[in-house]
């Protein structure tokens, strides 16, 4: 009966975003984003913590190999957001606000068809040390 | 079919505190806690980290605004033990001795009524880099 | 009905290791294991997170002195990797490819015969900041 | 006798910046700057820190009441930059390419006429946790 | 013509402390150290860092050996302040406003006659993550 | 007159390695390296931290671009003992013992004729996060 272990990868970028609803009037942008709505936009150094599921394999003790593991964040997120604005340059990210919950969810559907030797299970981005947003594919 | 995320602020209060029971003997007290029963009391630089999860609000993008919830921690926790006492200064730990285990309950229950916006779903409080507690409303 | 609480103590020990299967050709090694199969070993600085879950025992707020958990720990872990080459030195990790993975499984199994107040709950290895695994003692 | 002391207050900003000279062509500042000329800007977790030297005060035991140093590097630097464009929003970086290096001058320029206990020793900032600048008011 | 190294050897203590003058009256007390002079005290999870300069020796390649430094620490600083009041349990703080200035130039006094392979060239004393204080052994 | 900035480029390399002085007995070493003498060896997380002194180029506000200083020290140290074993595979560490103190010299050695802006300051190289060397080019 095979063990199930949980693999992580932590990944960094740095970006820019603005927080508003181009719906809203700028008063309510302001109301609801405070300083997060500044015109101009403000940034981060982001941490993307991305956790894999599975049982190791016998043959070589790997749920799956962190390396490869980094590849495809390098690859289906790192390279689209690093040194980017995330309101204007990416593209899977268009038409969405980007807090840290809705880059999360960006980032799961980014990575999840690539995993292929276990599941995904998380997606944790850091906005900051004190701000962080999780998703687990769940849905309420 | 709406995504669940998980949100977390994290936040910081300097404290004394003595882990002793009134009712053991000074002997019992060394014996169980050893040098946290110091009779003057020491200290914890402690970092608490409150873990809301639902929804993200599609106008916002927000399950809650952390800086919201920032401003809960820091009414109904920070303001409470930040420079003081944890033995003699804090009212919601009067009667309660102060581990790890017995803060993150209290602080629990003092955030718990005001998560207006999701759900409080974890508080993760540290004593050191090295010892935490974590506390998610369960019962055993 | 008493609370269920999660307490963790985090240790560290220095280890090399080299990843590859024996039973592999060198070139086979080379192409799973890549740098990490490097002839003469490498090595990191290891932070191990044990968590023990349990209720608090209202005579002292403990689930369990974590000052006993890291002597758990530094007696059936510590003690046998700290500054040794996991592949060559270590009891417990014999004929195992010696991955986060392998390390976190091989670790709870030393562990969770000791842990009388609670039950051990999860067993986090980390390899480097970037990197970790965790077991919960859970089988797919 | 009195000891010199040398006290430091860490504190932190959010911003966006892009790096490019206005006088370069665009090929000049892609040449020069690479991803940090990216056209709509990134941005960073900024880290200050300042650090005052001085002779603690015999009935203070302080060089400076770090409180009120917090204050002044709020006033002064942090009101100004926190979830701002360096490039476009911040008056005291106005002609000034964002690097580490220019923005360690420009703060040590905002706080040193408002060091009056003891005098401003050094300005680090941390631009991520892999790259830092450092100006101690020296000149080549 | 042997070269100067630096080696740095980090430890840690939790205590209690209470920033106040008694020669002050409890109104300038509050004035000065504000939150700090709260009455039954507040705490830190302090660091020290201790910096010796020196020539490796050529047979071991140590300036001084780590591991004995750490020992030092232990007995001289960290068996004296860790899980103690500073302001009633610590000989060597006895009549000492317990800043972190203060504290570094006690903690300096404690190791200084103990080094004796290379010299003592920096203590460095974190209180937070946010606050430090650093002595050299120089005067004004 | 130009201003004087330290810039800082920090970067990681895992790696194995023994302190032993091949002319000593093993009753010697032991007693002189104590665990660190381990026979198969152990390893670490190293980080190295390299400082450059200089003045900014008014025309891009750098004393030297941390991207060329990354790529720098990415051939000249990185590239040589990453994931490698530092007693066996390490051309420039041949017949070093490697201690922090002499990892850093050497690195110091390897780096300085590569650096064309401004001028090598420091090498700072952290065995562990207690223990690091730090060199800035003097000899005693």
């Amino acid at each position: 009966m095979p063990s199930l272990l949980y693999v992580t990868r932590r990944a960094h970028f740095s970006a820019a975003h603005r927080l508003f609803n181009p719906s809203f009037s700028d008063r309510e942008n302001e109301a609801v984003f405070d300083k997060c709505a500044s015109v101009n936009g403000h940034g981060h150094n982001y941490y993307i913590e991305v956790t894999v599921a599975g049982e190791p394999d016998p043959r070589t003790g790997y749920v799956m190999d962190l390396k490869k593991l980094k590849a495809i964040i390098d690859e289906h997120v790192i390279a689209h957001v690093d040194h980017k604005h995330l309101n204007m340059d990416v593209e899977f990210l268009r038409g969405i606000i980007p807090t840290a919950e809705n880059i999360a969810v960006a980032c799961w559907n980014q990575l999840e068809p690539h995993i292929l030797n276990g599941h995904l299970y998380a997606v944790r981005l850091y906005e900051t040390e004190q701000n962080f947003a999780e998703y687990k594919g769940e849905h309420s």
